[in-house]
């Protein structure tokens, strides 16, 4: 008989039942006597007492497949329209529903300035113009010729997780509180590659993106970061990008506000300064407390949020649980994710599901023994660069109260003596 | 201005074209100069020449989403019905048609042996019986609170390429030769961890898993693999698991045969011998030149297939071309892919996209200049434990010609002058 690994381990590690990341297996009782599953088990049925669907004829195989009927209620939360138009419209990623690093594409977030056009592929066209030596024009064909790279990235709207920036918490989900974030696995031509076929002039500083949306949506890009990691991406999952995130082509700015990795791309343009669009100056900059603002904020920095148990959840009695979220940086890899069940009077190191991508979602679990009480569970994250996800006071202290954009303060879930689950400040 | 990195490298590193796997750009003229892309660009376009799609407004945002209907065509090839019945239905993921490492959920492959069941899983349960000592029933709801785990991995019928053993080349695509393959990240709970709780008995040596199918699929599993890397997987890509995945809970044994990754699992019997089901004796056994059989052969080896260009494609003249291809093997991570192009006299070693999964698909490419003459291409992958992808003259000489499972040969596609791409053997 093969043997069991090493002691199994219950150790708490930090206050109000926080457990070590790590599941070490004894053999036999440990998990049972250590009350690990805090569910109880019935004893096993019958082998052959056979439910309904063993004594039918399942369905065929088909072309492009489905989901269960039972999951359908697994949907992006999809904002109300702003008038009679879709202007504006968006969705966001049910976190609370998904596991794994993986968004699948049905269900990555969504954030349109005028809705999603419907493109033909054959009769799209990428100008790459501007202060190059020879403008280009590229068709989709002459594109999918080019060297690729894949990657798994997260994108997040700047506007993200805003919320929590009211005065008063405002009750929802992990998804309705933090869903315009989602993560894929990329796959795309570097564009560092047709910069060099066109010919960079020296001056050249900046680029313009514009996508081909009835808004031509565009934003200014820094040369750097285009010829640093930025993609052209042309597959999402495995498949051709869908149309709600840019078919038949995006640009993709690892670790950028999702804004900047523009949709739908037409238009590359070489510059020496930024454009100053209407999207970066109307929107997309930081109001900061002395009334000025602060433009070109671009990179994302460390977050994180407990998708379970989150907001509107219900705890299933005292026992054991797993805590899982996401941790993520526009600056590189997560190094470390740490967990409070006391509301930040101590913390826990989650384990992280390897490996871990740089510029992606990263999934940390740890096992949590709730024992019934009133509680405040607390995510805080830590990238490569070694910044540490601030507070809300922490963010206020440093930008005042008066900007809307790149909130990455620390999601707190109070956990009521009766298991019910609600975004609480402390 | 940013500097461009390095020299530009277009040096040939094995015969009839075949390019160093790194692109490496000099800025200006380099690429141009090289001819890497032959691929005629039109100069740029009048930037307000809009689209039409870009005249009126898009579409909203919606709670599931859908792909264009310009890809509509991207669909696995089902095999036809044999008989009335749904009995044996299968479907074969588009490899020539998709990138990357991760298959979309509804283009992964599908084996049937009695249909789909439509399962509902508030009445699912899981019994885990036999040489344990507490035998148990597991709810949907239970297994939800247990640890998980996030792993990729690919799956992969061992009666995929079969059409490989055919005497005369059989005509086809990527897909439809080699296309019962493809790679998820999963999410669920490790095996170990179940077993443990039940508690082992000292002479279990197997495992027995059973499907909630008509046909009562069912596998054994050596004890050891069970409490290796086993899991119990809950979600496929960030989302619950397919039906057609197993829905709602599937038995992974990440690099063994299809087959044994028992879908909608309903019953694990510990035992101390295989069972021999009907779905390893008639099925799944490996029938030997001298009339024997080589049974549980459960581990697949090192293989590897060059999806673009192959097989049913047609090249777009003389130029440069980027070879796209994936590797697996049942035993550990990929290390190596060399490709030849002109069938086999030399090989050159193609990038391999990172970081690589132990058990996993992986993304391998290539330059190539192809001077329009007819050509063979081939690839063969080694893996960590240094076993090479063999020829079909190799596995015959080892196995006989009477085998249908496990056959891991290396694909050559030969482009004619006129650049039809085909099935050939060498």
């Amino acid at each position: 008989m093969p043997k069991n690994k090493t002691q199994y381990e219950s150790e708490q590690v930090a206050g109000n039942g926080l457990l070590h990341r790590r599941l070490f297996l004894s053999g036999g009782m440990a998990l049972v006597g250590a009350g690990f599953l805090g569910v109880k088990q019935a004893q096993a049925a019958n082998p052959t007492d056979f439910p309904d669907w063993m004594r039918v004829e399942g369905s065929s195989a088909g072309e492009y497949g489905l989901r269960s009927s039972h999951e359908s209620d697994v949907v992006r939360l999809v904002n109300p329209r702003q008038g009679a138009v879709a202007i504006a419209s968006g969705s966001r990623t049910p976190l609370e529903r998904l596991e794994g690093m993986i968004t699948p594409n049905a269900l990555h977030f969504e954030r349109h300035h005028s809705g999603i056009p419907d493109i033909n592929p054959d009769q799209h066209r990428l100008m790459l113009h501007g202060m190059v030596q020879r403008p280009l024009s590229f068709s989709m064909d002459a594109l999918h010729r080019y060297p690729m790279e894949t990657r798994t990235h997260f994108i997040e709207c700047s506007g993200n997780s805003r919320a929590l920036n009211a005065a008063n918490p405002v009750q929802g989900t992990a998804g309705s509180l933090h869903g315009l974030l989602s993560c894929t696995e990329w796959t795309g031509i570097p564009l560092a590659i047709l910069l060099d076929e066109a010919g960079l002039d020296p001056s050249a500083s900046w680029l313009l993106a514009e996508g081909a949306d009835a808004a031509a949506m565009s934003r200014s890009i820094p040369l750097d970061k285009a010829l640093d990691d930025a993609l052209l991406v042309l597959y999402q999952n495995g498949e051709a990008i869908r149309p709600s995130n840019g078919y038949p082509l995006r640009l993709l700015v690892p670790g950028y506000e999702g804004n900047a990795n523009v949709k739908w791309l037409r238009r590359l343009k070489v510059t020496d300064a930024p454009t100053m669009t209407r999207d970066e100056t109307s929107k997309y900059t930081d109001l900061l407390a002395d009334g000025t603002s602060r433009m070109f904020s671009l990179n994302l920095e460390s977050k994180s949020v407990i998708t379970s148990p989150s907001g509107g959840q219900q705890m299933n009695g005292p026992g054991l649980y797993q805590i899982s979220g996401l941790a993520w940086s526009g600056h590189g890899r997560i190094t470390k994710v740490e967990v409070s069940a006391d509301g930040g009077l101590s913390w826990a190191e989650a384990a992280l599901s390897g490996p871990v991508h740089s510029k992606s979602l990263t999934r940390f679990r740890l096992p949590w023994r709730w024992n019934g009480n009133e509680s405040i569970l607390m995510s805080r994250a830590t990238d490569e660069t070694g910044f540490i996800q601030p507070t809300r006071q922490q963010i206020f202290a440093k930008w005042g109260t008066r900007f809307g954009y790149h909130t990455n303060s620390i999601q707190c879930w109070g956990i009521s003596g009766t298991g019910e689950v609600n975004n609480v400040y402390i």
